[in-house]
Formats: C-alpha cells, sequence, structure tokens
C-alpha cells in the first residue's frame, strides 16, 4: 500500500464515528448527537473559547486533540458519563482501539497521531486540561438548551453534577465554569 | 451581553449545522451526512493530507477554515454540486448568513471569523485552496465506498465529474487528484 492508500483507509473507518451515538441530544432536543458531529462542535468551542484559558495555549494542539479524542469510539463505544461502566475495562478497550486506527496510518503519521490521543488521555498538559474541561462542558450546555437531556435521563441531580462533572470544567477552564455553574444551579432550582 | 454570553449564543446556535443534510450519504450509505459531521471529517482529512501539498502550509489556518466553512448553510442550506441554483442567489444568501452568525460574537472575533471564512470563499491563498480540494474530495472517497451515492441520485457521468470536480481538486490538490482520479474512472468503467 503506498502512503495515500494508507491515509484514505484511515479517514474512510473514521467515517464510523458519524454512527456512534453519545447519551447527548442536539441542543433542540430533536435526536442523540454523534461523536462526529460533537467533535466538530467541541473543536469550534475551542477555537472561540481559548481565550479564556489561564495562559497562551497553543491552540492548533488543542484542535488536532478535539479532532482526534474520540476516534476510539468506532471500537470501544461511547461510556455514558452518568452511566455505569468498568474504567479498567473501558481503558483497555481503548488503548486496543488506539492500537488498531492509528495503526491503519502510516507509521510516522500512526506514532504523531498517537502521541496527541495519549496527551489529551494522560491530561496533564496545559492543552489537555482546556480541551478535556471544553469535552465536558458542552454536554450540559446541550442539557440546557435542550430542557434537561441526559440529566433527565439518568437521574442527575444538581449536587452529582456538581461534585462528578463540575470539578472537571473546573480543572482546566476556570473562568468558563465560573460563567457555566450559577446556569446549571438555576436549571435544576427551578426544575425542583 | 457579557463576552462569554455572545460566545455561548454562537456555539449554540452552530448546533443547527447538525440539522443540515447534505448530497452524500455516509461511506456504508446508511443515512445522509449532515454539514457538522462532514466538517469534523475534513478538518481529519487536512490534518493527515496537508503533508501531500505543493508547498509547507499553515495547518491551524486550514483547521479553523474547515471548521467554519460551513456554518452559513444554517441559514442558506447546503447547495448540491450536481444540483441546479441560482449561484448569484445564493452567493447573496450565504453573505447575509455570515453577517448574521459570524455577527453573533464579539466584535473583535465575528472579524477575525468572517475573515477566515473569506479568505475560504475567495480561494486565493494556498490554505484555501488546499481548504477547497480537500473539501471537493470527500464527497467522491465517500460516493466510492457507498457505491455511488450522490452521482447516482444526480445521474452524473464520469465525463461530468472529471469535467465539474476534478480540476477543482487538482487545483490545490495535484497530488491527491493523481491518486483519486484512476479510482474513480474505475469505478464509472465497471459500471457501465
Amino acid at each position: 500500500m503506498s502512503r495515500l492508500d494508507q491515509q484514505m483507509a484511515f479517514l474512510n473507518e473514521a467515517d464510523r464515528l458519524k454512527s456512534i451515538l453519545r447519551a447527548t441530544t442536539l441542543c433542540d432536543g430533536s435526536r442523540m448527537e454523534n461523536s462526529a458531529e460533537h467533535s466538530w462542535h467541541i473543536a469550534l468551542y475551542a477555537l472561540v473559547l481559548t481565550e479564556h484559558a489561564e495562559a497562551p495555549l497553543d491552540t492548533a494542539k488543542i484542535l488536532k486533540m478535539l479532532l482526534l479524542h474520540d476516534l476510539v469510539e468506532i471500537d470501544a463505544g461511547d461510556a455514558p458519563v452518568f452511566g455505569t461502566h468498568d474504567a479498567d475495562d473501558l481503558a483497555k478497550r481503548e488503548q486496543a482501539a488506539a492500537d488498531r486506527i492509528f495503526g491503519l496510518l502510516p507509521d510516522d503519521q500512526a506514532q504523531a497521531f498517537r502521541a496527541i490521543w495519549d496527551e489529551f488521555e494522560a491530561n496533564l498538559t496545559p492543552e489537555a486540561q482546556f480541551a478535556k474541561s471544553i469535552d465536558r462542558m458542552q454536554p450540559p450546555m446541550q442539557n440546557l438548551a435542550s430542557g434537561g437531556g441526559s440529566w433527565i435521563d439518568y437521574n442527575v441531580s444538581y449536587d452529582r453534577f456538581a461534585t462528578q462533572i463540575g470539578p472537571k470544567i473546573n480543572h482546566g477552564a476556570p473562568k468558563i465554569w465560573a460563567w457555566l455553574q450559577p446556569k446549571i444551579a438555576t436549571f435544576f432550582a427551578n426544575r425542583d
């Protein structure tokens, strides 16, 4: 296979991410969101919102992370944050998926893309921390717009959200969490 | 409205791109593709394929162009390349859409994003020419995978494809067109 043959095989395989459904609906509640359009949307979030990071970040690296971050779901599926899953088993399945899917690319590119995905997963660099926070804040934005979404489906309370998800948004994007938190508190208060 | 209020209003409005359907199906032919997941896919194409450009390009700028390029379809709709539409009328509707949608952002960001979209549309810089070529080559890739797709729906011949679309792929990405063209020729030859 030529280099372009390998690259095109990877790009055709990536198409399957459009058929992986998430636990969140579109803002209008009309259907569940898929992981490909979610990946586009959070890359756009990052493009708009990086100015609110605590220090200047490498925007191009964040965009690459967010374009690649969910590809492993083609094999491992999407694990809803409020669902129950075996974290160790999921991590193993995602590692195997990364091996297979990035392995479709020419070796140098497979290694470069895998390094970007590994950096995102490790959540240690400022870019990964911001990208992870953006990935955590888009579902609540969609839930606020649709009238509850996955919070209703998974019977999530404000306390559970604020304990389980709040710190993950705050970790890489405290200014954005400071903007979002009162809106979510008000939403839950009006429901009760 | 605060700066974040304006940015989040733009990001929620962008969600509507997930409901704009294109003339192309997914690779497996299971349903029509929407413009949000298409935008993710071609940003991934660019990430993988920029090495085949004729000169080194600004990858971050290309990613930004491709993330933003279809947002105007929220108001103006997707105009299938093999369909019939009034090009002048479409251009006017897309300009009005760009005014409205980018205008949701804070002024400085609205102007910056509009400049990226204008550069893509003008198709004069190497980055825009490569991005436009990528945008033109993904539908035939999906048609090859699905067994014909929009070529069948719009009764497109090889000659029409090679005349109307081929030069647009070749313009910004001649090495990729050289790879793709014989595959498309073989596909049509086997159909006849």
